[in-house]
């Protein structure tokens, strides 16, 4: 019997299902979305996170406010509907893709109930393909596995799961398609610091999952390599230069460069949308900067009330700087493989496999 | 003018001054120290940490255990002295060396007063050679960074500072000594998870000093050595092998192959008590591992009250797993030189430097 499926985002035709990663990893809730403000607000505060579940949350939220209405609709209608979408999350390039499309799609058409019906359609669509394409990303990647072997040990960062995409995940995704095909794997889930995806979200989803999970800092990897046999590194990535240079979660490109040294193989788990071949190399990827106060004083984390858990002058002194970019730049050398739905190639083929899909 | 010593412990004649590490980096309130028991006490619950000031402190509760006796001592009255303060910190060798001494130079003394007065001395002693060690391996580290250069960028992991010693510190003696030949650093703190060592005490004394500093989390070091010129890591140990492989704080290990990547020199700070020339690789350094709370749930980090600040749950799922060692070796290979109050060396020169001391 197949594992059943982790799913986030959920369409019950009449409501959204999402699970709401404000509150992960203390509490597992679902909210029962009914409206597309609603919608839009749970996409604001990051009830749920990562593009890919982003977008598909953001055509419900359109279909939700189809729903909502009768007969035939205006042009300023549609456009006040589709900019609020739009602007829960401004700089989701995926987003603005989707109600882009969305907007394509019901040109010429002014009744309600069939707009409601196409984006519905739209949006079952995304989470379809988006599924279909981390199935297939998850099975390439298992053939980078001797099939001989039995057990698998594997360090991640960031999380780049279920809780990201529409289900399976990418890097996560591969580890439960290894799952599915009878292995057993063990995780070490690097924390990621400053934001904690590792130990809050990625630890949460292989616990679901039922798959073994240990988290580490992220300065335990090179111990780790040398007190175990590490079998692979899987990371995800939010964007591949034409060379092979990847942008990914800040912490990747030290993982990288102490998997060179170990001789731990290094794979990059990407979708096709990830490959940006207008880019020449990593130094064209520009490097959000996000505040100190992330660093200084872990302020993301808020108690129900607002609170910070921890306050300034708790871990660093007051008025304490620090840095904080948000993504760091792998050089394309350190990476062995590409796991993407439409094969496994090392960086020097990019530009002819892009050319095949 | 030189600028101030920051010291945290400071003998008064009738008592000990010592700053509370405890409370840092949210308070910086000194203990006024009267008593044996409350010296000893501050030992047990970490007001201080580091092998030579947790030694120093030690004979400093003799100190005060002695001085509030009179008369004729028993060997019942000494050892049960002696071994009180022994036992406030059972694993710290530097303590268990220094109770020993202590033990020896009463030899055949019986007036307490002549022993308040001998381990008072010894105690001073301590002090002076500890912070005379670290001043010496500051200069020799100034060595190694041209003299033409007016401004430097120095990256540090842990706490290896005044606050680990009787002065000055190590890696952050360097630091000091090189503002105090008149240059400009700017250190990188790499924050030191579990503990946060890095954020809250390195950060803390550099503001001290007045020195430039930035925290940055243990992931970031590749993005720093790309994003800028960084002309040295520095870092401290806890135990160097024959063959120049060094224990030190779990996460040197990664900062010391990322250096290595960048062709950025890697310096350790060591005092001669720290090369363990009966082990000949680090293989033969057994590893501490720690409690996995301290990673899953920040566990070190609690109120006044005693309740934890990141309580279980918050940072990771219920119940989630994680590995903690506390040290990692870095391997010979990654260290270019070994600073020392004896001078500077690469580690295929320890065997016969060593010699000479």
């Amino acid at each position: 019997m197949p594992h059943p499926e982790f799913l986030p985002i959920q369409w019950k035709s009449t409501y959204l299902e999402l699970l709401d990663q404000r509150i992960l990893p203390g509490k597992k809730e679902f909210l029962k979305l009914t409206t597309a403000d609603d919608t839009i607000i749970a996409i604001r505060e990051m009830a749920v996170r990562g593009a890919p579940a982003i977008a598909i949350t953001g055509v419900f939220a359109l279909t939700l406010g189809a729903k909502s209405k009768s007969g035939a609709s205006t042009e300023n209608e549609t456009s006040k509907l589709l900019s609020s979408v739009l602007e829960s999350r401004p700089t989701a390039v995926n987003l603005s893709y989707a109600i882009r499309e969305a907007k394509n799609r019901i040109q010429g058409i002014v009744d309600w109930e069939t707009i409601a019906q196409i984006w519905e359609t739209y949006g079952l669509e995304m989470m379809k393909e988006d599924l279909a394409a981390n199935k297939a990303l998850g099975e390439n990647g298992v053939s980078l596995f001797p099939k001989d072997q039995s057990e698998f040990h594997i360090i991640t960062h960031c999380n780049t799961g279920a809780l990201a995409t529409a289900g399976h995940g990418t890097a996560l995704g591969v580890i439960r398609s290894l799952r599915d095909v009878g292995k057993k794997v063990v995780v070490y889930a690097d924390e990621t610091r400053p934001f904690l995806q590792g130990s809050r979200l990625t630890a949460f989803e292989m616990m679901e999952e039922g798959i073994e999970c240990y988290i580490i800092t992220d300065g335990m990897s090179g111990w780790l390599m040398n007190h175990k046999k590490i079998d692979a590194v899987l990371v995800g990535c939010d964007r591949v230069a034409a060379n092979g240079d990847t942008a990914n979660k800040i912490g990747t490109y030290n993982l990288g460069i102490v998997a060179k040294e170990h001789g731990v193989p290094f794979y990059v788990c990407a979708t096709k949308d990830s490959f940006d071949l207008n880019l020449k190399s990593g130094e064209e990827i520009p490097i959000e900067m996000r505040k100190e106060s992330e660093v200084t004083q872990f302020d993301f984390l808020k108690e129900a009330d607002g609170k910070y858990l921890f306050p300034e002058g708790k871990t660093s002194p007051l008025g304490a700087r620090a840095l904080n970019p948000s993504f760091d730049i792998t050089k394309a050398h350190l990476i062995k493989n590409f796991i993407t739905e439409f094969g496994c190639f090392p960086p020097s083929e990019i530009s002819n496999r892009l050319k095949t899909v």
